[in-house]
């Protein structure tokens, strides 16, 4: 069995190492500040996938796959883009045992390869709108790394698309964003705040970056997901044009749009807690375990009677019966919690006399027995409350630590002690945005969609008149 | 529209080239080696993966995923292998800005970093069998290549096991190649010989490699799949032990096995044909394209006639509506052809008044007119017809193109005029086998699990006493 968790009150950062590391979702490989995703960590991403996957083609869009490598020339057709991403660059220099003409880079991100291509593929209206995701590995050379949240490789999907206008483009921007809102809150129980992200934290090559942001339990930000409107720059930097309807030429206008195995992180360091991975029932690959409680004199009985359980539920829900004897009900109690099975029954000798079986939360531990004729549907009922409950416990805590505050001195106090959200005003410039950052190490997450009214509010920093509601928190 | 395909009797490497261009499969990139998998062929793609990865769970296997750069010393550490894959490397020499301490490659193939991470989480037999399969993208630096068939960089699944046994591990390895001869029959409809590989064509570090082999329309042979028994070479090479039940310390045993986007090309090449792609039912994203065909001034009672139709049929089939007023029917009947949809459904106004739709199958173009209320029934039944007939057709092509033969004489005289599989014996030595390469360029693809009686049999090339029947063919 797993060794002990680290709580969370004593070190969370140890706290969400030993989650990953003893639940077995990922380790640490030989290679600098690259991850293994273990198969249960892996199940997790295949259940993320094939949910979005589904979103994403019912909202009209294909899956293609476009080369790892790219010419190093193409990452500085943009000038924005070249800045952002060179310091992250990993670059071979030599294939086939020859030194290359001209090194090849592991893809970033893939917008400058396959505007290279949709420069071949798009000529007329009628080639457009081009929706395209793509599902693939990535590679950021970073210095600091955290499993799933920061590592140099992840697996991500990468939304590309070409439109006639301006006002399809943004459409869609916002549309990709509503997508990710909605899987992230409805899926992974995961509240998120929506907005634009400021001119200093949006993508390099856009004109704007929306985003979803999330507050993990030690009251940190982590941005799951970002969808950006990157105007006619790669249109024009691959010189990507079409003939218009009237039979003019223009330039196609382009969104781009992702999430990543970093969702992983957020939902462990949402949900969790000090005895192990805390799973929303939509995402787990187990719903619940059937564990019988016996001893060799009443084994078969007690077998038998929660086998039929067993058999009942199977073919309803994602269910294991663990009668393995090689290890104690107290050490299976604690396996299943550990993997963040939401429901677990345990079945006794004393159940069986009493036609009962119990059933246990593990979101809040929760026990309660019912007869054994009800305990298929009552799964079902708990099952959907888990995943409402952990939800609204995700969204009280994040209301519980945002803070409205319309003074500086206040804020630096606040993540001088500790963490959370400040819901504040800001003049929109970059030097007020970057003491704030300097001084406290609080960046804007969102610009929000819901502004309110600005009149008459001032900058927390300068005390300039405000031109954005704005959320403050350190980040992940 | 798509252009003119060259007819396969013209020049059958254009044809192939012609159909995956046109039909959209796929593109050549701006990195030298690599393609980029365009939505229709990414979607055979999804439509294996899809239907393979059940087939992995069933038998108990578990999806993970291991970083894309691999230290250089590893691939090193088993001699087999870095002789095998040192020629095909990629290497990352600068990461971040600065150059690397030791170089990094891009996997050729998994087998080095999976079995680091191995001896991390093997330690007793209570931890095997360990049941792990990957999909990612590998690269193998290649001089010569042709879109599906050989890219440098590729998409594919490579699962890595790790046994108890020497038993167990080779059971496995032959479990793996069952699941791979049956999906590739029965969904790609793709006819297979199994059996072994000879010491020179296996995989660099495999004790065994079996292989399955499928014939092309221009008769010769490409490989679809392998599966290796691995020894206890990479056990030996990454010091991975475990405990027995007895006590003792022994090196695990070992098995790994792969298909790649290389399979798209032995779909194409098997079934296709001079109007485009041929998909088998079983693996097609649209199984029936229903076209109505109307002047102006009958439309509405037309489209109104076959929508009924396409209503009764969506929740059945994967069925499209191709109502565009765009395009003409003829444009429609070659676009939906290229596409490889497997049955297509006209109704003009002439099938409504007598109650009737004309169905037309893809693989033969025959033509029936059927009762408007028996046509769903009926596509049912030709969707059937067409997987069960495309795997009887092209394993009658193999038939008629395997020859028995036992002079070398004859077998020299067949690879100068052509192609085809000879079913032929060998003494077993490498020598004879690299003289039949050398002067006929055909290499030994199988030696076929029934091997029948050698006693008396000779070897084709040196007379020799024979040891194994084997077959001959110059592949892809």
């Amino acid at each position: 069995m797993a060794e002990k968790i680290t709580p969370r009150s004593e070190d969370y950062s140890k706290w969400y190492v030993d989650i990953v590391v003893q639940a077995q979702l990922a380790d640490y490989s030989p290679v600098k500040g690259c991850m293994v995703i273990r198969p249960r960590g892996y199940a997790l991403w295949e259940a993320i996938q094939s949910r979005l996957d589904t979103m994403f083609k019912e909202t009209g869009h294909s899956n293609a796959y476009f080369p790892l490598l790219i010419p190093e020339s193409f990452i500085h057709k943009e000038a924005e883009h070249v800045e952002g991403f060179s310091p992250e660059l990993a670059v071979v220099t030599h294939a086939g045992g020859d030194e290359l003409e001209e090194p090849l880079v592991i893809r970033p991100t893939s917008e400058t390869i396959i505007w290279s291509m949709y420069k071949k593929w798009i000529q007329s209206y009628r080639d457009l709108p081009l929706l395209i995701n793509q599902w693939a590995n990535v590679l950021r050379w970073e210095k600091r790394t955290r499993l799933f949240l920061r590592t140099s490789e992840f697996l991500w999907q990468e939304g590309h698309t070409a439109h006639e206008t301006k006002e399809e483009a943004e459409e869609e921007t916002l549309k990709m964003l509503e997508v990710y809102r909605r899987f992230v809150e409805e899926y992974m129980a995961v509240p998120v705040l929506t907005g634009r992200k400021s001119e200093t934290e949006k993508f390099a090559g856009a004109i704007n970056t929306y985003a979803i942001e999330a507050m993990m339990q030690d009251k940190r930000a982590l941005q799951a997901g970002t969808s950006h409107f990157l105007g006619q720059n790669f249109a024009k930097a691959f010189d990507v044009t079409y003939q218009t309807k009237e039979g003019k030429l223009d330039h196609v206008w382009a969104t781009s749009w992702g999430v990543s195995t970093r969702l992983i992180g957020a939902l462990i360091m949402t949900h969790s807690d000090d005895r192990g991975l805390v799973v929303p029932p939509r995402l787990a690959s187990t719903e619940a375990a059937i564990i019988p409680i016996f001893k060799n004199k009443n084994k078969a009985e007690v077998v038998g009677y929660a086998e039929k359980l067993y058999e009942q539920m199977k073919g309803r829900y994602k269910v294991v019966f663990d009668d393995d004897e090689a290890n104690s009900p107290g050490w299976k109690f604690a396996e299943w919690e550990m993997k963040g099975v939401p429901v677990r029954i345990e079945i006794g000798p004393r159940d069986m006399e009493n036609g009962k079986a119990m059933l246990v939360r593990r979101d809040t531990g929760e026990k309660e027995a019912v007869a054994i004729e009800d305990a298929a549907d009552r799964v079902g009922e708990l099952l959907e409350q888990i995943q409402k409950d952990l939800f609204e416990k995700a969204r009280a805590l994040r209301e519980d630590n945002t803070h409205t505050l319309e003074s500086y001195d206040e804020l630096k106090k606040l993540y001088k002690e500790g963490n959370g959200f400040v819901d504040t005003h800001w003049c929109g410039s970059a030097e007020c945005e970057a003491v704030i950052k300097d001084e406290t190490k609080a960046t804007i997450r969102v610009i929000p969609f819901e502004q309110g009214d600005c009149t008459g509010k001032k900058c927390i920093h300068c005390g300039g008149p405000a031109q954005y509601r704005v959320i403050f928190a350190k980040a992940y």
